[in-house]
């Protein structure tokens, strides 16, 4: 289904639930909000409404399921799938203006968000009352709480703190159809049967559109120390990761990059990346241990001394001021942006069980080196078995034909990825981008059950057509 | 629908796919396994099975799928809500006999079990690899890993690890037509689509039976240092609350029972319950904090002195022995012995937002006083906004009779319980016992969009009838 049959009397029929100046079709406003941060995709849709109430988002559901309009729901444009793409004249309808935080409650530790409230907004909100939000996304200070949602994001304190699931005590969601659901608000226990907002939670806008939702805030976390590893092998970052969890410090990052990255990122910022060792190393990892007392500095200095007496480091630095602990993270913060100045880039978004990371890492190690053709780049949440593997091809090619021209390699790596039983979005989502892929990591049966489930609660199938599945 | 078409053919075709000594329709194996620890319904079985397989629980269920025969799911038969219940000669499919415990992970922190563990194998499992499972119920001795995710369990340890919801990485489940789903095994992380498994987490056996699951385990906690306080007031168990999170203390149990409750405790188990305090007071609460370090007593003894000058405790012990710590644990755990010594009892088993009790309190002591005819008790998971409102009958009233005598003030109390946000079930579940009260805290929009996936995965409506909504 397309709309372009969007006429005059549509735009009229909105301007009656917003005001007209909340109805844009503007190219640029329409072309900016008819995608994401994902550009393997054309955009072309047809106008961008900006409704301001959850009354108001209804009234437009309610009318395009009328009259069989399509729409794409649009949070903060982060995403990395496509999810947030028009490609067939949809209207593009914005959270934007929807970005109210209330009741922060220091007793209950929950706070009501509205949709279209920024990741970093939230956090700067928690912090002004003493308390944290925890999901922490390179995006922060665009993605939207309902995109995180939508889309169930991850982020870098998953291993500590969860992903957005985890985050939820309850959410609006607007229904294609115009109704309106509060699903469970504010309790943290509920079991009055089944548990309809995990439905929405990770749907990527395809269910219903959430509009408000009570989260989870925690107490500040205590200090953490960032250290820098340099290792000769995947068998040592797990081996590191297993006396981590069997130490008294509460892992809050365990990040990873290869030689081959740390080696692209220190190309692309010469001034501001310096090597922390004196030799590379085959692997780094970034960790963040948690630790109360004033001892926690030097339990860490004696608990990274230990696993370097037994060969398990090659070696190792403690930031010891937050200029060191920025200089650190940002080798981990700019390696996107030394991909995107490098050519076109293909992201995967992998995940594996953990125990079997060494094993994964042989076999795609020699699947990548049966393609020299292809510079491969890996970094990502290790902690969580969530490995970013990245592709950079010849820089006077467009990312569409890039993307394009890996294909047949992108089926082999996810056939591996089938093999370890590991999934093929680990927290991006599946979108337009991977749709083809889905099989991957869902059976046959299981897609059925989700389109089932999409005739239930769209059956008119108006809301992000074509994302996840046909 | 009902089973009472089951003949000597069906049993005949079931000992085709189980050993005929796995099916029994002892009179007395019969009664035991058609019901659960709630007593208020009459069980009416027809036949066991005993299947050893996930292969035979498919078969089974292919078979009456097709023969339209109704299947009860049976765990460790510890729920309260009736959920386990065979009203009308269904067939009892009992998972005992699938309990194996496979892949104690120490890298990736995981465990694969199937249903029929119980809580408690699972923890010395756990255990005896020095790792912590963290679902911790007063039932663990007899319920099963499988119950506990088809009812969402909560139990002593919410507050710090969540219920099994949250330790849920994948499960195996087989639907009412047979078919063996995976759904999400081993990953941190998976992002692909709707994610089914929260379906049946919490379904209670209506959506299908699960019969495995990979669950996460933890490293051992942090020496837990149990205190019992001596309060005034609902309002100082809030602030004490408060307090905790701002301190750097992990809370890993926040416990409450009323003087009322106490002082039933003491009078059923004169010898072995003795009160901590020279005083009674209003209210007692049991608090488990998680520290690390040498001075980690010290600082809780500080912290509670604090509270102590501010006014906000009237008085506080520390156990400082395991013997001291299981005397304090048995005043709570005594709770629903006690009471069901004292005569017949219903149970309420309710949450309200944390930050809304005092609130709550104020208006519920109101309602009880209004019913003098009724003896209330007060206990529970308040930490979480888990309250247990248990009500004694007279001691020669049948449980069935007094369940049905307080019909109209238990109304009442669930039309407060809807002024507040709250659920009517906040760990028991819905089962038969609170299908008709399920309005209360689901709007009828819900129940409809519930009934429509039951729907899709059990359409000839056979397993587990009856539970949560007819």
């Amino acid at each position: 289904m397309s709309n372009t049959g969007i006429n005059v009397s549509h735009i009229s029929n909105f301007g009656k639930i917003i005001d007209p100046s909340l109805i844009s079709d503007d190219p640029q406003i329409v072309s900016d909000y008819g995608g994401d941060w994902c550009k393997a995709f054309k955009r072309k849709p047809s106008l961008v409404l900006f409704p301001k109430t959850t009354q108001q988002v209804s009234s437009i559901l309610s009318y395009c399921h009328e009259n069989k309009l399509c729409v794409v729901p649009s949070g903060g444009r982060t995403g990395l799938a496509g999810g947030a793409t028009a490609q067939n004249h949809e209207i593009v309808l914005s959270l934007d203006k929807m970005n109210k935080i209330r009741n922060i409650d220091p007793v209950s530790l929950t706070v009501e968000v509205e949709s279209g409230v920024t990741t970093q907004a939230l956090q700067e909100a928690a912090k002004a009352h003493h308390l944290f939000f925890p999901l922490d996304l390179a995006a922060k200070g665009s993605s939207h709480i309902g995109g995180n949602l939508a889309t169930n994001a991850g982020g870098l304190k998953f291993i500590r703190f969860g992903g957005a699931r985890d985050l939820v005590l309850g959410i609006e969601v607007v229904l294609a159809s115009g109704e309106i659901l509060n699903l469970n608000s504010q309790v943290r226990k509920n079991n009055c049967g089944y548990d309809l907002k995990q439905l929405f939670i990770g749907s990527e806008g395809t269910l219903g559109i959430i509009t408000k939702a009570t989260l989870k805030l925690t107490p500040p976390p205590h200090k953490n120390f960032l250290s820098c590893l340099g290792l000769h092998s995947m068998e040592s970052i797990l081996e590191v990761f297993k006396l981590c969890h069997q130490s008294h410090f509460q892992i809050s990052a365990f990040e990873y990059l290869t030689e081959h990255t740390f080696k692209l990122v220190q190309t692309c910022f010469p001034d501001s990346i310096k090597n922390p060792f004196q030799d590379i190393y085959p692997y780094y990892l970034l960790i963040e241990l948690e630790s109360h007392g004033n001892e926690a500095l030097n339990e860490i200095e004696e608990f990274l001394a230990s696993l370097f007496e037994k060969d398990i480091l090659a070696d190792a630095v403690i930031a010891s001021s937050s200029e060191e602990e920025h200089a650190l993270w940002s080798i981990r913060e700019n390696i996107s942006e030394g991909l995107a100045m490098s050519g076109p880039v293909v992201k995967n978004d992998i995940s594996i069980p953990i125990s079997l990371l060494a094993e994964w890492e042989e076999e795609f190690q020699s699947l990548s080196k049966a393609h020299p053709e292809l510079d491969t780049f890996e970094f990502g949440h290790i902690g969580d078995g969530n490995l970013h593997l990245n592709y950079l091809g010849p820089k006077d090619q467009k990312t569409q034909d890039f993307y394009h021209s890996i294909k047949h390699f992108q089926e082999k790596v996810y056939t591996l990825v089938k093999k370890f039983k590991g999934s093929i979005s680990a927290e991006h989502g599946i979108g337009l981008l991977k749709k083809d892929d889905l099989h991957f990591t869902r059976c046959a049966s299981e897609i059925y059950y989700m389109r089932k489930i999409k005739e239930i609660f769209d059956p008119h199938k108006i809301l992000n057509p074509g994302k996840i599945f046909d």
